[in-house]
């Protein structure tokens, strides 16, 4: 499975679907692929500027280290083995947000950042992408 | 009329279709809100990775001077009496493809920036989301 | 209300002479637009050269985040939720003297950046001109 | 005569009263001091807003080369001495605009940068800037 046009349009819809149905603020989505390419991108209405950057920075930092981004937070701090490595690769987001997306077989096919709600909240609406990247429903708004 | 995402989700959808409907080749579809702001992206399949940058560009430029990209380049030549104005705001492009998008009054409300294919075929495509944006139509998937 | 150039002299003059009355320092202040595009600037004789470029980014991030400056800096931390996101958006500052500039509905209009003296008196120099936004009284130096 | 806080608020008036008298399109005004620090900034209702960065890259060629950013064209050019030149310090603008700011005695103590009118708009709207560095009148509103 690759990323596909279908694919990118799934997981923004996924993720601005959750966010909507779960009465989040609005978000910035952006999904990027393996090689941390943009490949799409969304901003719903009234989202906060400056979480722009950092929904593509959340899913970038997914795809380069093939991990969730709240995970580099755990080793990129100041009392962590990997301190400042945040600063690396035109600057990481350390916190949650940042979702890989696998297929079915596990492989990294690309990621998600997701940002303008709470932490917490961004990492439900990006881990949705991930979990709709798995379904065989097809892409567009849900009914 | 404002650039809500159901709009910037038209205008995408908007010029993918034309892009496939005209059998061009695959192409980033980038849109910015009035302030030059990414406000959607869009990468089609197997669409040159090095135009997702350029496609950015272009609506930034589009945006940041309310014109379309092509008409910079006719002042930002050698010969030209803007020459070099390219070079600002971190990069512009004067060729075509990136289109402001205007509302029913005429107001520019964002630009959106097409790249990946010839620039007769980008500025084709990107013509084709500015239009849209004046119909009544529903944004989502044409039937 | 918009950020006029009326609105913008007043800003910045709002912010001038409570440096002056309060005999603080001399400071750089920098006001942007809601979109965090740069609307007005002026260096007060003998602001440090350094803290020209810190005013710009206080109104940045105000700006881009509708939030002051401050407040970043208490989730921007090394204990807080959202560690590093001030090197997102070019860099941003995650301490007082960026305020956010709202209308009289409390909306956010723009947003003034203040730095040159000590970190207490640039936010008070800041939130004169956000207080001035909302005063019915001309533009231009005070009686 | 240095460039003091009092002369940047001069030349930024001269320059958009220029403009406002002579109904030019509104610009953005671009003061920097003799190092080409930026001193002063202001953007008329409307201004292009691509033209803020253009305002202030005029301004900094002046001053770095005590020479008007017109002047530089003339050898910037692929058939002139110094192509390319307009690469350097970041990026230098090679059209009309920044002008010098020179004291009585003909030292040049700053420059002011404008954009948003046609060059030769913008041009005159910078010479009027330089020419009121001269007059005796204070600063503020002309009567």
């Amino acid at each position: 499975m690759t990323l596909t046009t279908e694919l990118i349009e799934k997981l923004i819809n996924a993720a601005k679907e959750e966010a909507v149905r779960r009465q989040f603020p609005p978000v910035n989505i952006s999904v990027c692929d393996r090689a941390a390419h943009l490949a799409g991108f969304l901003r719903m209405d009234g989202a906060i500027l400056g979480t722009i950057d950092v929904a593509h920075r959340k899913a970038r930092t997914a795809a380069l280290f093939e991990a969730d981004s709240g995970a580099l937070g755990k080793v990129a701090h100041p009392d962590g083995p990997s301190y400042m490595v945040e600063h690396t690769n035109g600057g990481l987001i350390n916190f949650g947000g940042g979702v890989v997306i696998k297929d079915a077989d596990g492989v990294v096919i690309g990621a998600v950042g997701v940002s303008g709600a709470s932490v917490e909240e961004d990492e439900i609406i990006a881990r949705a992408a991930a979990v709709a990247a798995l379904t065989k429903e097809p892409a567009g708004h849900a009914a």
